[in-house]
């Protein structure tokens, strides 16, 4: 196929020749950036003149880097709505549209609030601290309640963080970090303690794994999770299949949930159907319960209703609108929540990254040399074509991946202003640009590496060891 | 209602008026009984005269104690399907016959084997011990694999027992013992460790409790079965809510097995729906998971793969044939069955006694006079509506309930026949028959009061702490 892809053009759907011209356009750049010889390039170019006019026959419209034809595939689709066209669930996050998910839709139609200037400014002065960078830039930009959380901390009453991970394998990627470099500013400047849980039970349930391989996982995650920096006086790491035969209380809070949830419920949220199997019918309770204190005796020394306050990506908002339902007819607080965008694949903000797949992102095990190679090779352009074009026209920010990356880790926002400025005015080339973003990533990985190598068994034990926490509610 | 029976006799269904014939022939026989003054007897044998014509009128056929109109019930339900009569699952038992379920059909449609004559032989052989009654006596009238449990066991290879109750109230009634004695007897002549399952999480799933309300109420069954005679070294008793918290194993089982199953499966197996909590849809696993001794690293001192041989009433079967179907897909061993009859109400075999209904039983709480009264009053005869009947016709053992609890409790065989005898002859009285049974019941329960109030709390808390067993696999 990649050796004749002239061979059955016509055959193709708009979206995939959409996609054959991307991957030449990158192809091309790839050619221009390796220095390959003039022939070989002639030929790659020449190459994509075809498929761009291949793509112009059938869908009436000019190649757009970034601007898959939309309107058709809603088309082919039998709908043309868009607010179909984004697709978000705990397990599936689809978009047609290269700048990624529509948020202020998903906002719309989850019925969160956006977090504005105003909450901002507000958590600002509750902190005393200058606002991070996922403010600054609405890499968070939803919440629920988190006005009725400042309402509370102003009055000197305070919470404690609860997010998690599902440790599907042994690989973290950069993406993997973002809840949990919030969750450490958040846990910093407002100091309270913070509850990690490791969803291996749910791994399990929905992989082709065995217990002690999810458990396992949730081990090797925990000891990068620790790596980000937590004070060990004040978080908690668990593991579902370990902490729920340790806890006096967290299994009863599961069973309250379980109790006040139905199967039609977790149909419509989830998307259960009649062929799933009773575990991952019942999983979402297991998620909801550390959303109340109760469920850590041992951590908040028996205290119960403690204000919860979740970090976490949008797809995950499912599991606790399903907890904010049930959770005053258990007799607990409702949880607040602060949701995240998804972090694009190197490919492109089309999809939520995949650990299964090593060119979908950087991992956190990649060597400097893996870094350079994998953005140069796979993060996905919003340049030109040539350079002649680009020096014309300038780039797209808002659909390239190495721009998008330099949003979630650059913290000089200056600097970031610079960039995408030198970038859209085509005076800084796609060469460039990624070179700005492996100098940013490969320092931040080589530091996180060092800090996990300092990650002893010892270590990891005492992090997720049931114990009171150093604080007082 | 009670004052003016004869208000609206033609709007009766046959089954109603069934009802009022029988229970105003035990206000004949309760009146005759309490030497109640001629007049007010008369009036009553009057009004069950008049009750048997209205019977007839509307059935065309003459009343028979003990024989509901069979097939006029199930006309009312659009079949006549016999099978159809009985319905048994974990909830609901329901006949219309008055001998109670017809055994051999739900071992046909259970798919399970009948313990015959040659089981019984070769238990007696292997043990050395005779056959307890209720084997006897066909009380335990059903199995799966007993065969193999027996084979193993002949080869020196061991098991364990595991028996359950789900503690819906304080009050447990001499039914309740049933699979408790047994237990106890095979855990004697097997010399084998017994585990015992309390589901207060289901009992909070079901009933309108607290969590809080189920686990007392587990707590103070325990007692009860403690008081059983149980040896404290090799039994285990333990509480779901408080059990789960504590083991580093039973989770792991219960989320295997639910993964193994589908909620298409449960559905067809229990009868849920899409309005079930899904805390019932995913509750089989938790029942299913002590038929593995991999639950239990700490009583079997981490041994896994133990046999588990299992003495329950055969509406609990639903859950094992699950368990079965599931134990080779998860690497263990399928859990072998004993099962029993159900114990009747004092009102008759129709139904399964109710924990809820003070009068539907006797309580192990019950004085001995409440013992005396409540088989006076309320424990169906299957004798005549007059002694002179009685005399010329006899009773009916198949149907009397007082019969049904001294197969029950009478330990000696040659009296039981004698009674059986006299009482079909009519030689022996309703009221002489119940007298045995009070006799007998009166003893046993005040013996249990007894070993009751020595169970302390002390005793209840070491039977169930998690400890090795004192027993070598």
């Amino acid at each position: 196929m990649a050796d004749n892809p002239n061979c059955d053009l016509k055959s193709l759907s708009p979206l995939q020749l959409f996609q054959r011209v991307t991957e030449q356009g990158e192809k091309v750049r790839a050619l221009k950036a390796g220095k390959a010889p003039k022939d070989e390039i002639d030929a790659a170019v020449r190459m994509l003149l075809s498929l761009k006019l291949s793509y112009k026959a059938t869908t009436g419209q000019d190649y757009q880097a970034g601007l898959p034809p939309k309107d058709l595939v809603l088309m082919n689709n039998g709908t043309n709505k868009e607010e179909d066209v984004d697709f978000v669930d705990p397990w599936t996050v689809q978009t047609s549209n290269a700048k990624g998910v529509d948020y202020d839709k998903l906002i719309v139609r989850f019925g969160s609030s956006k977090i504005d200037t105003d909450l901002i400014n507000r958590i600002e002065r509750a902190t005393g601290q200058k606002p991070h960078r996922f403010l600054r830039r609405g890499i968070f930009f939803s919440h629920r309640d988190m006005d009725q959380i400042l309402d509370a901390y102003e009055n000197k009453k305070s919470f404690y963080l609860y997010t998690g991970r599902g440790p599907s394998s042994q690989a973290m990627h950069v993406g993997h970090l973002i809840q949990f470099i919030f969750a450490k500013w958040l846990q910093e400047v407002f100091d309270v303690p913070l509850i990690i849980q490791l969803t291996d039970d749910e791994k399990y349930l929905w992989k082709d794994l065995t217990t002690e391989k999810a458990y396992e996982y949730a081990r090797e995650n925990a000891k990068d999770i620790i790596a980000c920096g937590f004070d060990i006086n004040k978080t908690f790491i668990f593991s579902d299949l370990d902490y729920l035969g340790t806890s006096t209380g967290f299994y009863k809070n599961i069973v309250k949930v379980q109790k006040h949830v139905t199967f039609n419920q977790v149909k419509g949220i989830f998307g259960f159907t009649d062929s799933d199997c009773i575990g991952k019918i019942s999983f979402p309770a297991i998620q909801a319960a550390p959303s109340f204190s109760s469920s850590f005796p041992q951590i908040f020394n028996n205290k119960e209703n403690i204000q919860c306050l979740i970090p976490c990506a949008i797809d995950q908002d499912p599991y606790f609108r399903m907890t904010r339902d049930v959770a005053p007819r258990i007799g607990q607080p409702k949880p607040a929540l602060l949701h995240s965008v998804f972090f694009p694949a190197l490919q492109g903000a089309q999809t939520k990254m995949s650990a299964s797949d090593p060119n979908s992102s950087i991992f956190l095990t990649d060597t400097p040399k893996q870094i350079k190679t994998k953005i140069n090779k796979h993060a996905f352009s919003g340049g030109r074509d040539t350079i002649e074009e680009h020096r014309k026209y300038g780039g797209n920010c808002d659909v390239d991946v190495s721009f998008m990356y330099l949003t979630f880790f650059l913290e000089d926002d200056d600097r970031l202003a610079q960039l995408k400025q030198a970038y859209t005015s085509g005076e800084l080339l796609t060469g460039e640009l990624k070179k700005v973003l492996i100098e940013t990533l490969q320092p931040l990985i080589a530091a996180h590496q060092e800090r996990r190598k300092q990650v002893t068994d010892e270590i990891l034990k005492q992090f997720m060891t049931p114990r009171k926490l150093a604080f007082e509610f």
